[in-house]
């Protein structure tokens, strides 16, 4: 008789066999092989550090869901949350006489305390690399070509990269109270006119720039509507930053780019470019990426940089799965 | 500055770099292709599990060096400190209806609490194959065949595999007080003399096929020399088993083993051939491996089932640094 104490395994986890198995790893010898041609060397960080790593780095919906415990000397750690995180550290500490920029790739598991809802697994694969110590557009450029290529050595075609600037939205929440602030993060994630319009009388709701934000998506000629109503020199600095990007893309690249400056989701910790990727069928975004020049210096050695994550999982579950 | 809370990473971890990073996926891929070749396919476990999953498996050793924490609905979940036990538990349950044998591979972390004497890292990289459903002798010389072809195709050539039969010697062990049977057994691990002569006047120490543990280690003759001193029926299928184990080998295999019937080191669910591999330079065991026809059934199927597991790490760090 079986054991039914022994043959459940914690919620959120699964046993993979066979083709799930197959499939993850096809995409991540796929991504290695790219990657380490690109000059991107793999970095294998432990699978569970001090929380404070991921602490630092993490927004509030992170921090609450790391997956804690106490180690043998009282010291609280948390299974690997972001690779992001873990790799800033090292490049902070451990490789701070290395010299800039560091170019570094991974693929395995993270781990985070499933979501109320249930929804989530707790242990994902992911794949990304980051370009650490150069702050330049062609860094932004060379990460979003590592992504657009990835997508297209894996075999997938029907995609789009959904790409916003921080500095262009980050000024226009500060003056918001925190809680109003998130309320509005949540209402431009959603494209929420309505909520939008009715959520504030604040001057700052008023200015035409706020008014436009969700019609600021499409291609290059939205940068040039932005400009015009681009109110801060950040809002200016973050359209000329995309411009810049899209003039160094080469068409076909550019043709997977939709420029979204309502482009809010992702890591608290970005600082310029953000953007998702999305595959048709896919329902969800399959990864992000952005640029977080401040992260470094939290852990110690201030340095632009800027990097993508792909969910191994998405890819292999969702897509490969249509193969013949 | 750096931030000095941050800067360290927990004891025993470590992040892995460059070479060492390259060497174990190349280690990783050259098994993975010879095990799929063999029908061996690939299985990843969660990283976490109920901790009587691994509890149930291990020997007092392993046990209390279970990394351990509570769940947030307050079950007690460890890292995987052993492949061997999350696979037989998944071929118990979620592949219970699966037609046997069943043959399974895998590559990952275990994870391990540090030993007192710190010379431990807490995460460690180990390969391996489960052979599951085939009580044979044909199926214990399928297993030492992969290792030994593994250890080939890894460019390994000066290695050997010290072989023994759990009941061989568990019959010898039994009537020791538990605390002595330790004793006894550590002494016959480190092929004590003094220690073993010295340890008890039982009636047990005295028969010739005690005495003679020692120094029933070499090539085929020593089965012959063993089976002559064999004192139960259990003994005597030990000796028969390896016997036909040596007969079905090719002499080319036959010259990697070296029969030691003192051989007692490895997990404590071994009920049949165990082993352990040593390769020149390496100073210590670098893997290990045994017939585990009891482990099955602790998880809800019975079945016999044989496995080997290579110490990445240890290959990668003490072998192939050694490359020109």
């Amino acid at each position: 008789m079986p054991n039914e104490r022994i043959s459940r395994i914690p919620p959120g986890s699964r046993d993979l066999l066979a083709d799930d198995v197959r499939r993850r790893r096809e995409v991540q010898s796929t991504w290695f092989e790219l990657a380490h041609s690109r000059g991107y060397d793999e970095i294998i960080p432990p699978t569970f550090e001090y929380e404070e790593v991921f602490a630092l780095a993490a927004g509030r919906d992170l921090a609450s869901r790391l997956i804690r415990f106490l180690d043998r000397d009282g010291k609280i750690v948390a299974l690997r949350a972001d690779f992001t995180s873990s790799i800033a550290r090292v490049a902070a500490t451990r490789l701070r006489t290395e010299p800039l920029p560091l170019r570094l790739s991974y693929a395995g598991k993270v781990y985070r305390q499933a979501t109320d809802d249930g929804g989530h697994h707790r242990e994902a694969f992911q794949l990304g690399a980051e370009l650490i110590g150069d702050g330049s557009a062609e860094a932004d450029v060379e990460i979003l070509r590592l992504a657009i290529d990835t997508l297209t050595a894996l075999g997938i075609n029907d995609f789009q990269i959904n790409i916003g600037e921080s500095r262009f939205i980050e000024p226009l929440l500060r003056d918001f109270p925190e809680e109003e602030a998130e309320r509005v993060r949540e209402a431009i994630d959603r494209k929420d006119r309505a909520t939008l319009e009715g959520i504030s009388g604040s001057a700052r709701f008023q200015t035409p720039m706020f008014v436009s934000l969700l019609d600021l998506i499409g291609r290059a000629e939205v940068l040039d509507r932005a400009m015009v109503l681009a109110e801060s020199d950040e809002a200016w600095a973050a359209i000329a930053r995309l411009q810049e990007i899209n003039s160094l893309l080469a068409p076909e690249e550019r043709a997977r780019l939709v420029y979204d400056l309502g482009e809010i989701r992702g890591q608290d910790y970005y600082t310029g470019i953000r953007f998702e990727i999305f595959i048709a069928g896919a329902g969800r975004s399959v990864g992000a990426g952005g640029r977080y020049d401040g992260l470094l210096g939290l852990y110690g050695r201030s340095a632009p940089a800027v990097g993508f994550m792909l969910e191994t999982d998405a890819i292999a579950d969702h897509f490969l799965r249509q193969e013949p």
